[in-house]
C-alpha cells in the first residue's frame, strides 16, 4: 500500500471538501455576490442592494404573504418560473451570507416550475391549492434522485429512491420543491452546524446562530429566499430557529402531518415522536400550508397519520367560546427553570398589552413539573446511549459533535455545563424495560399537566380553562454560537404533544432591554445564562413567542395565533401612529 | 421461628385461597344455583330455567339491545335498581356456571342505581345517555375503594384511590358499574385463568375456553349476565372472546377511547398500545357506546387520547361512497400462515352470499407480510425479556403461568408447541435501541400494508379501494381449553392499528363442517390445527368474523358492521323462512 493513501479521518474529510466543491459549482455563477463588509452584521438588506433581482423579483420575494403569490400564480400574472428563479437567485445569495441551503438543483426545479406554468396553459386550471409555489425543505426530506445527506459525512452520496410522502403531496398540490436546507449533525441541536455543510448564521445578525435543528429554514426563509419553508420538531427545531430568525411557524400533533419517507436521526424511538411544520412570513401561509396537506389525506400514505380531516369548527374556536368572542391567555412568564431575558418579558409584556387591548383577558400560567418533564424527554432521546449516532458518524469516521462553539472562540462566554447533562446523567445503553418506564411516567406526567391545565378554570372568568399558553420559545433570543444548548421552553410541548405556533414579536432594543438585577438563580444554567446577557451581543434579534394549545388542535391554535398576531400588529401601530 | 409458618409457595397459595373465600361470600346465598349435570356442556339456558330470575327479570336481561333497556330507563318504565338487580342475578348465575367475575360488590352497585333512579325522579331527566345502566368492567378498571387484581396473586389487596378514567365518564353518563370480570395472569393470553380466580369457561361449551385477555366478558355477556361489558385489546383480546362466545365488539384504534388510570402488563410499553373496546349483544349497543364515550369529550381527561370527535359523516360513509352505496369487501380466506377452519369457511361463505345478495361486491383479500408483521409484534410484546410480567410474579412467589392446559389434560391434543415460540426465539432482554428498530420495522410493514390496501382501487371496481376486510379473528372456534396459543388473525389489526369489529355469524354444526381434506401446510402449528379438529370437540361453538377497516374509522367501521349484520339477518331468514 501506497504511503499516500489518506488516512480515515482526512478520508471524511476529503469526502466532505469535495461534496462543499459540487455544491458550490451547482451555484449558477451570475448569482454570485460579493461578501459583506467585515463586521457588516445583520445582512438582511443585501437581497435588496446587491443587484442580482430585478425590481419585479424583489417585488415577488418581498411578499410576506404567500395568498398573495399563489393568486398572481393562479390569475397568470406571474409564471412559476417566474417565481421561482425570483426566489432561487434570493435563496443562492442567503446561502452566501448565511450558509443555509444543502442541495442546490435550479435546472430540475425550473423544470419542474416549466411543468406547473404547461399544465395551466393547458387546462386553464391551477394544479392544486400551492400551484407553482417554490417550496424548500429541511434536508430530510427526501426527493428521488437527489441525496440526502442530513449532516451526516456517511450519508454523502445517499441519493433518494423514492420521494417523501410530503414530496408527493407537494407535487400534487402544484408546489415546486427547489432547495433544501441545512441542519446539525444528530439533529439533536438547537443549532445548525455539521461536518458537511458548516454552520448556519442568523441573517439578523451572523454572530448570532440561526437556532437548530432547522436552522436552515430558519435564515432562508427569515431572508425571503423562501416563501414556504418545511421542518421538523422533536424538542423545539421548528420553533427555535423561527424565533431566532424573526419568522412564524407550527409545530402541529404527532402525526398528523406526514413524516412517512422522510430519513431521520433516532428512527424508531416513537414516544415523542418528531414532526413536520412550516416556517413561513404569515400566520396566513402557516394555515394555508396545513390545511392544504390534511385536505390531501395524508393518512391515505402515511399509515401513522390521525384520520383527522381539517375542522373549520374548530378553526371557528367552537371549543373556545367562538370566534370573536373573549378568550383567556395565560403567560409562562417563567418556568422556574430558566428565567427569561428582558427581550422575552418586553415581548410578553406587549402581547399581553396587545391582547387586553382587543378585549381578551391575560392571567399568570403556572409552571408545573417542568423540570421533571425536560429531564424525562430528555432522558428517553438518549435511551440507546447514543448508539443511533454513533452508527452513522462510525460508517464514515467523523467525530461526534460535542459542542457547537466554533474554535476560535474565547473563554469570554461562562456557560459551558448546560444543566441537561446534569439532569440526564452519564449516557448509558437503557433495557427496553428501562424505555417502558420512562414512557410510563412521561404518561403520569402527561396526565398531571393535562389536570393542571383544565384546574384553570377556576381562575379564567370564561367558564373554560386557559385557551391557550403564550411562552418564550427560549429563555433569550439567538445567542452566539454555540451557546444555545437547552430547550426548557419547547420540549415540554413535545413531550405534552401540544399544538404549538411561534410568531415574531419584537427585536432585542439595548436601551429597553437592560439586564435585570442579580436575583436568586434556580440552578447553575440560569446563572450563567444571567450572566451571558450582554444587550449589545444581541443586536438586532428578533425575539418571539409561542402560542400553545392542546394535542390535535392545530386549527384552534393558528386561529388563536391569528388573534395574537392582529392584536400585535393593531398595538403596534397603535405605538408609533 | 415456628415450623407452622408457611413457605413462600404456600403463602402465596392461601391468599389465592382467601381471596376467593371472599368473593364467594360477597355472593347472595339466595342467588346460588346448583351445579349443571356433569356432561351438560352448555349453560346458555340455566339463567332461564333455573328459577332465580322472575319473569320480569328476564324480560329485561334478554333483550339484546340496550337501546331499548335505556328507553325503559328513561321513560320510567323500569328502575335502575330494577335492572341492575335483573342483570346482577344473572351475572352470579353466569359466574357460576363459567367462573367469569372477579370484584362482586351488589350493595354498592344497587346503591348507584338508587342514586341514578333518584336524580331523574328529582329532576325529571336522564343523567346522560347510559341512564341507569349496569355495565361489566374487565378487572383492569379501577374504581375507587375496590381491588384491582388483575390476574396476579401480589396485587390482592390493591385497592384502588382513583376511578380510571373510563368508569369516571361512565359515572358521568349514568351508568351503573356493577361487576369486574376474570383475566389470565400477564393479559398475555387469549384465553383467561389466573391463580387467583381460575379459569373461564365458555358458555356455549364448558369444555372450550372463552377466549382471553377479557374471557371474563366474553361469558358473561353472552349469558346476557352484562347488557354492556369493557375489555382491552392488545393483540385480540376483545375479539377472540367476542367471536368464541357469539357477541359483539369494537377494537378501536389507539388512543380514540380512554384508558388512563386503567391498569395494564406492560406499561409503557406503546409502540403497539392495548386499547379499550365495549363487548355487548348487538351493533347497536357497540356504537351507542363507542359514541357516547367519544361525545364526552375523553381528551379533557385522558391526555393521550386523540381529540376528533364522533363524525356522523364518516358514520354515513362519506368515504366509502355513501351509505345506501354499494360497497366492496374483500375476503381474507386464508392469511397464508395458519387456514381457517371449516366452519370458518362457511361464515365467511355465507357473509359473502349474504352481502351479494344485498348488492355489494365482494373479492379476495390478498395476504401480505403477515408473518413478517405477526413476528414484529410478539418481539416487541416480549422486548423486556418477560421482565414485566416477572416482577409482578415475584412480588409474591407466584410461578409464571407458561401453558393455559389444565393440569388434568391427556395428551391427545397434538397441539403443544406454538409458532410464536419458532418465531420469535428465546426470550431475551432488548436494548432501546434494539426496540427501536422493532418500531421502525414496524412503520415500515406499516406503510407496506397501506399501499397493498390502495392498490386494490384497481380491482374494487367502486373506484375506491376495499372499503373493509372481512376476516376471522382466529383459525378456529373456541378450543378446547389450554390450546388457543397464537393469534395470527387478530394482532395484525393491532400492529397496523386497524378499527375493527367483530360479529357473531353462525354457530358449528358438526354435520355442515367437516374436516378438509389433508393439504400442504404452511408450518408445524398449521398442521398441528388441522390435526386438532374434530367437529364434535366444537359443539355449539360461537363462529364470529372481524370487519376491519382503517385506523380512526371507528364510525365507518362501526356503520359497515350494520351493513353486513343486516345482511346475515335477511340472509338467514330467506333460508330457513
Amino acid at each position: 500500500m501506497s504511503e499516500e493513501v489518506p488516512s480515515e479521518a482526512q478520508d471524511w474529510k476529503s469526502r466532505c471538501v469535495a461534496k462543499k466543491q459540487q455544491q458550490w459549482d451547482s451555484i449558477p455563477k451570475e448569482w454570485i455576490i460579493s461578501p459583506p463588509k467585515e463586521g457588516d452584521l445583520n445582512v438582511m438588506d443585501i437581497p435588496r442592494s446587491c443587484g442580482i433581482l430585478s425590481p419585479k423579483e424583489l417585488e415577488i420575494t418581498d411578499m410576506d404573504d404567500i395568498v398573495h403569490i399563489l393568486r398572481n400564480l393562479a390569475d397568470g400574472t406571474w409564471t412559476s418560473v417566474q417565481v421561482t428563479t425570483a426566489f432561487y437567485k434570493r435563496a443562492i445569495i442567503a446561502h452566501q451570507l448565511t450558509n443555509c441551503l444543502t442541495e442546490i438543483f435550479v435546472e430540475r426545479a425550473l423544470q419542474r416550475a416549466k411543468e406547473v406554468d404547461d399544465y395551466r396553459a393547458k387546462t386553464g386550471n391551477v394544479m392544486g391549492p400551492l400551484h407553482g409555489l417554490p417550496v424548500s425543505l429541511k434536508d430530510q426530506f427526501s426527493m428521488k434522485g437527489i441525496e440526502t445527506i442530513m449532516g451526516y459525512v456517511s450519508w454523502i452520496g445517499n441519493y433518494a429512491e423514492h420521494d417523501a410522502v410530503l414530496v408527493q403531496i407537494l407535487y400534487e398540490l402544484g408546489a415546486v420543491p427547489f432547495v433544501r436546507t441545512n441542519v446539525p449533525q444528530t439533529l439533536m441541536w438547537g443549532e445548525t452546524y455539521n461536518h458537511v455543510f458548516g454552520r448556519t448564521s442568523n441573517p439578523h445578525n451572523t454572530s448570532l446562530t440561526a437556532g437548530g435543528s432547522t436552522g436552515g429554514e430558519g435564515a432562508l426563509v427569515a431572508m425571503r429566499g423562501s416563501p414556504l419553508g418545511v421542518g421538523t420538531d422533536i424538542g423545539g427545531s421548528v420553533r427555535i430557529p423561527s424565533t431566532f430568525c424573526g419568522i412564524y411557524t407550527l409545530r402541529p400533533s404527532y402525526e398528523r402531518l406526514p413524516y412517512s419517507g422522510a430519513l431521520n436521526a433516532l428512527e424508531g424511538q416513537e414516544s415523542i415522536s418528531s414532526v413536520l411544520g412550516p416556517m413561513t412570513n404569515s400566520i396566513e401561509a402557516v394555515k394555508l400550508f396545513t390545511k392544504s396537506i390534511i385536505d390531501a389525506k395524508p393518512w391515505l400514505k402515511d399509515p401513522l397519520v390521525i384520520k383527522k380531516p381539517w375542522s373549520e369548527d374548530e378553526y371557528n374556536l367552537v371549543d373556545h367560546g367562538g370566534r370573536g368572542g373573549q378568550l383567556c391567555f395565560a403567560i409562562m412568564w417563567d418556568n422556574e427553570v430558566v428565567r427569561p431575558f428582558p427581550p422575552m418579558k418586553r415581548a410578553m409584556d406587549m402581547t399581553k398589552a396587545a391582547l387586553e387591548a382587543a378585549g381578551h383577558k391575560v392571567i399568570v400560567w403556572k409552571a408545573h413539573r417542568h423540570l421533571e418533564i425536560y429531564k424525562n424527554a430528555e432522558t428517553i432521546f438518549v435511551a440507546d446511549g447514543g448508539e443511533d449516532y454513533r452508527r452513522d458518524c462510525d460508517k464514515s469516521g467523523e467525530p461526534l459533535v460535542i459542542s457547537m462553539r466554533p474554535d476560535h472562540y474565547d473563554d469570554s462566554f461562562p456557560f459551558v455545563d448546560p444543566y441537561v447533562k446534569t439532569l440526564v446523567g452519564p449516557l448509558r445503553s437503557h433495557t427496553a424495560y428501562e424505555l417502558w418506564q420512562l414512557h410510563k411516567e412521561k404518561r403520569i406526567l402527561r396526565k398531571s399537566y393535562l389536570d393542571h391545565w383544565e384546574a384553570t378554570v377556576d381562575e379564567t372568568g370564561t367558564g373554560r380553562p386557559v385557551d391557550a399558553i403564550i411562552s418564550p420559545a427560549t429563555a433569550y433570543p439567538a445567542p452566539p454560537h454555540g451557546l444555545n444548548t437547552d430547550s426548557f421552553y419547547t420540549t415540554i410541548v413535545n413531550a405534552m404533544d401540544y399544538a404549538t405556533c411561534c410568531i415574531p414579536v419584537t427585536t432585542v432594543d439595548p436601551k429597553l432591554d437592560q439586564p435585570f438585577e442579580p436575583h436568586e438563580f434556580y440552578n447553575h444554567e440560569d446563572e450563567a445564562l444571567f450572566n451571558m446577557y450582554r444587550p449589545e451581543l444581541f443586536k438586532d434579534a428578533p425575539v418571539g413567542l409561542q402560542i400553545i394549545g392542546r394535542p390535535q388542535e392545530e386549527e384552534a391554535v393558528i386561529s388563536m395565533t391569528e388573534i395574537v398576531d392582529d392584536a400585535l400588529i393593531k398595538y403596534r401601530s397603535s405605538r408609533t401612529s
